[in-house]
């Protein structure tokens, strides 16, 4: 008898720092903190892009899966994969990173959409059976997110 | 069968920011977390004491009792609790803060003696019944200690 | 009798932030701040291009020209004029940017070669009857970049 | 014909880092920035202590004397010298400090009243003839500091 929403399917075209594609039935049983940025958002490069990499970097190896979902919905032709691809790399993200399908005559893509998310950067964490528990635009603390990714940790099913 | 180390009583002379005096049995059920610092040290000023007021502001109501104690190990009369007050005052200090009882003959006042600190600032974190969970010297970054904090309020006992 | 090199002019293909192209002779009886990045280079994002903006802020209405120099030498492809473009507009860049002319079949643009820089970020202080007078690769703090534009805006020729 | 006021003699009743007391008068031919705090100012602490330290580091073999004054007007018993000494060391401030004298029934020291400074940090800056060229109550950012002392120093009498 849940009353989280269940996650939306990710529509992505293209990966960087994974062999094998991502998606939720996959990660089934994992934690996932899914951060939604563009490469040239200033609160994505100096906050939500660094917060990513240190929850991936502390913990992966816990259960939770850090996936970085490139949601472009402005600017379309300064950001395209060739750039994120060097961006990932100068930025020395390590966690994956998926490319939002663009949506044809849309300026939003298409898993953007999906969520709802009004902008960039948006942290969505997903519990362990694919639920979203918290979507958040802007900046959250470090503090709030540990908490929160460990709560969803602690949840048996 | 428990292999975490009961913390040891807190002995204290002086208490800011509280109007009773706060002990461990008092706050039996709740989860603690124990911040010894000293006023003039610049690890504690900078990054410890800021960290125990932000997770003061975010936990309390959750349940989790954030608690300075002040544990003069050098220069001792730089530090007198006068000082100590004014410090708290200026630094918009809000959390309960106890004066660690100096042990007469001895540079190391007595709580940090039994808890076996090994300078300032050391996070102590002790769980719903009374047992150390974690005790680190030095500096913690926020993601830890907010999972860390968590993982003990998701205990059930 | 000077012993300080001649600045050599400046070999730009595109220019942001200004209605009229920038060079060495309409400068000239200014000190010029030349800053030359790359739109995605951390130590350029994160630090060197904010501190030119700074510089340009506070400085531009005491006779200093503050010129950012777009000086691509890896990612040719990622780092493009659209993308340096929504680059500029995201982070807020006011002051003027010019794009270094590629050299055919070199990796290393042309003004960057002429200058002799090793990298990005890079700071020149070129004086105002245009001679380089410091030339710097990497980070330099603020205390002393103010000081070093300050010591030649005191100069009179 | 100077507009600028002469900086007002300091009432120093102890010196930290230095061997022998400093005047005005034996520092004349200097540029002088003389920063007043109090050791339990976060303001001072955080930003204005540090500065002061850097502008020591960078600039005492350039000519320019920074000096410290602690101007105690608040919390007097919290702050007496041998706190003062401590906090010294354990900042790891090296440059001198003088502790500004107490005037009797009076809540602001005699320095301090002497200079009309409205509260702590406040930088002064004296030029090489002992005038007071700047008065900055608060936050001055390390760009302009570094420009407007080298302004002073670029000067010839």
């Amino acid at each position: 008898m849940s009353h989280h929403p269940a996650a939306p399917a990710w529509q992505v075209t293209q990966w960087f720092n994974t062999e094998m594609p991502l998606d939720l039935v996959g990660l089934r049983g994992r934690v996932i903190a899914l951060h939604a940025f563009q490469m040239l958002c200033p609160g994505c490069v100096l906050h939500g892009v660094p917060q990513a990499e240190r929850l991936h970097q502390q913990f992966a190896s816990d259960g939770v899966a850090v996936v970085g979902l490139h949601t472009v919905f402005e600017h379309h032709e300064a950001m395209q994969p060739v750039s994120l691809q060097a961006f990932l790399h100068e930025f020395r993200v390590t966690h994956p990173v998926g490319v939002d399908a663009a949506t044809p005559g849309q300026r939003i893509p298409a898993t953007m959409q999906a969520y709802g998310m009004q902008g960039t950067p948006t942290l969505v964490l997903i519990d362990r059976v694919g639920r979203i528990r918290r979507q958040h635009f802007g900046r959250l603390d470090d503090l709030t997110v540990g908490a929160e990714v460990m709560r969803l940790l602690c949840e048996k099913f």
